[in-house]
């Protein structure tokens, strides 16, 4: 894939300074970039690094655009052109249209037009596959299960029963949706498991990451809302239901019965208990433990910074004898006639 | 499905006050049922839903039925009446007691009767599948493995060679039993692979959620003992021993050598470290840490709580010199004639 | 397998007390070790437990043989002997290197040599197995992915398109490499992806967990230098770089643009976050957070170590007025007149 830089340039309606006919046959960052790619310049102290690079041109923003010696296109939001720019150079292999000889469909489901199913996929009774959606190979669609229209999910997936997709829902490799919630109701010393008779409900726009699971409810759907963004190997407990557009990072615990809102950023390796609740636009940090309810905006945080291995057991051994501590302080303070 | 509520009062042994012909259809929770629904009220305090419920009727107990004004059935033990019914309401589909065409089964392999084996199943020499077990579609049972009677293996697990299950044992989708532990010993400046020889031993009536792996031992079996449920992406390191009736929730990790007792609860996203022994009946919050052996029954927890991100700022920098505000208050006290 | 001990003595060179016509069928732990096992002694405070075993011989250091009542071999280094004597018991089955009829296999892909493609397995369009390699059943390989020589994938594993292993390399069931990194831009309320159009490259001899999964880039390769050893469910974001003979525990979760250094040992689930760098030979213990650049080799760590649950509710409580504490206490100084 090549394009001339005046292509580029035309197709976003941006502004060029340099030889249209430059050819561009690949994006990349600034330090890495070889002869032939196009770069993008996110944040003005990065301009020291474009005297040294190598790329054939780069994006950035008017203002920053002084003395710069290599061809660039203006962009006031050199983010948002890099994603669309990116779309063009972009080698993710489409799926032929049709089924291979080696899926196995269930001719109790209904497939749209243009499915593409991959090799050894297997596509369960009452499915149903909207058009132009494509099923990788390996990947395992459960009975009653529903797929919108241009949904891509990539190989060794599994979707269990009645679970629904929205359109355009793309779902990684090793993801997991559907399993049972974990639900066990201790008897005469055993347990008893709690059937996960309920469903799965994903929404439109909606991103699900390698290795992410979302379990299925007992009493109640489990539900993503439409626009969420979730990465890699996060988990979903039962019940549990995520605002429209909140962007969930890797590795993040959640439990179950906990509804989390609109427009939130749950940051990587966070926990959150279940049966919470979260408002909207609340950030939490990486690797935070929520343990109670939200109720105003804002950023959260939980854990003590990282230390010298040395320093840390002094202050973890203070740290158990904390609540101590206060006590001696009010005496003290209290001596002194406070 | 539909069972009236007679029935299901019949079936349980259940008290019933209203019509017994009432037809339920499913089950649901007070807050988001419809005409149908069967509900369950399992804390006093959520008896004001009641009176807005669209439920048909409601399991509750005798000393929450005052002024109810929907039919209801009574239960000592609503959460298990409510384990008990819901197997009634199971969309789960059963598999065909039979192989698929498309499975791949060696002539190597004993497999009990009525043994369901799905599209694009992997049964390897050696493997033994018990009486009435279900391998789901894509997963793979390797060399020597045996699966006990009625299990329920979902789709795209893995088990790898010699890997033993008990009877009745789950195992949710992306699952992976029986990978090489994670050992390697420095030699000459590169790291030289400790070959993982030793298998996995699970009991009878485990489940193990949906991308959880558990470690084959190098020099002694990784053992689940009965009745331990563990839910998704859970991490179990090799020769590490759970014991019986065991909790472990989401995205714990539990690293190689390590005994844990039995009837413990351990919270999600746990962290327990290599070669220590926690003793039975211990419960761990969610998200900390056990850097040592615990061998006193109890609920044990770590982390600061959460915080307001600006306040949290304020005070792991604190923390930072906690132990140095320890000495300066030893030396206030010791000043003041103490 | 057995073998007996006097081959074993003269494989590894090693001297043996005892007789060389012991047959020795299997590695074991001291502590249970049946009549047969071959047993390792790492540590001189577990010569105790010498006088019950059952073991046939054992492995120890010259220093701690005095008064051994059972046959035993002498090593410098047990730990290293051990990783050698245990390849010859392996119960790791070769798989036929031929291509499994059901295999599905691109004929624009190149095969080498001695390759192993299993039950199921798909290898794309472009994609290149080098010689010797083994594809465990159901495993996918992308469009133009490569493959190196002698490598290991277990079933179940996804590899995307343009992911490049290099030799030698290890991976385990339901890892991905090459899913997209997470990389989203806000536009008009909704969130535009940005496509990730590079890829993976792994080193040589790098050995990849069970369920781990490593990102593709958007702007330049995820690179996992030679020699890297990564346990369960670890992930790696798009566009970091991990130094060569680094090892990370399971579950640790590391962000994109991140840079790890040579010879690192990351504990498990560790948290990383983006866009930092972390310097040669640092050591992060156990989840601990690292939200900065790490800049001085050593060891590092954070969190509060494990408190009685009643205790820690106390101290989080006090942390979280830790910083009011410190101004108490120089308010306190300033007035005893310091």
């Amino acid at each position: 894939m090549k394009l001339s830089l005046g292509e580029i340039a035309d197709r976003f309606d941006l502004s060029l300074k340099g030889d249209p006919a430059i050819e561009i046959s690949n994006l990349a960052s600034i330090d890495q970039a070889v002869h032939g790619d196009l770069v993008f310049l996110f944040n003005s102290s990065h301009r020291k690094h474009l005297t040294d690079t190598k790329a054939s041109a780069v994006v950035m923003r008017e203002i920053d655009c002084t003395d710069c010696q290599i061809p660039y296109l203006i962009s006031e939001r050199p983010r948002l052109t890099w994603a669309n720019v990116a779309k063009l150079f972009d080698p993710l292999p489409m799926q032929a249209a049709t089924r291979h000889p080696s899926a196995i469909v269930s001719d109790q489901a209904i497939i749209g037009a243009g499915v593409s199913m991959g090799p050894h996929s297997v596509i369960s009774a009452g499915a149903v596959i909207g058009d132009g959606s494509t099923i990788g190979a390996g990947s395992f669609v459960g009975e009653g299960s529903k797929i919108g229209e241009h949904c891509r999910v990539f190989p060794n997936v599994t979707l269990y029963h009645m679970v629904c997709l929205g359109d355009r829902v793309t779902i990684h490799s090793g993801a997991v949706i559907g399993a049972d919630g974990f639900g066990f109701e201790p008897n005469k010393g055993a347990f008893v498991k709690i059937p996960q008779i309920r469903g799965v409900v994903i929404g439109d726009d909606v991103e699900i990451g390698a290795g992410t699971t979302i379990d299925r409810g007992a009493l109640c759907d489990t539900v993503v809302e439409d626009g969420v963004k979730i990465d890699n190997q996060v988990q979903i407990g039962h019940a549990t239901r995520i605002g429209g557009d909140t962007i969930i990072s890797g590795c993040t615990a959640i439990a179950g019965s906990t509804r989390i809102g609109r427009n939130c950023w749950i940051g990587g390796a966070v926990g959150i208990i279940d049966n919470i609740e979260i408002t909207d636009q609340v950030e939490v940090t990486a690797m935070s433990l929520v343990t109670q309810s939200i109720t105003v905006r804002g950023r959260y945080s939980s854990g003590t910074g990282l230390m010298r291995g040395r320093d840390w057991k002094r202050n973890i051994a203070a740290f158990k004898r904390l609540s101590n501590l206060f006590k001696r302080v009010r005496k003290l303070e209290s001596e002194r006639g406070d």
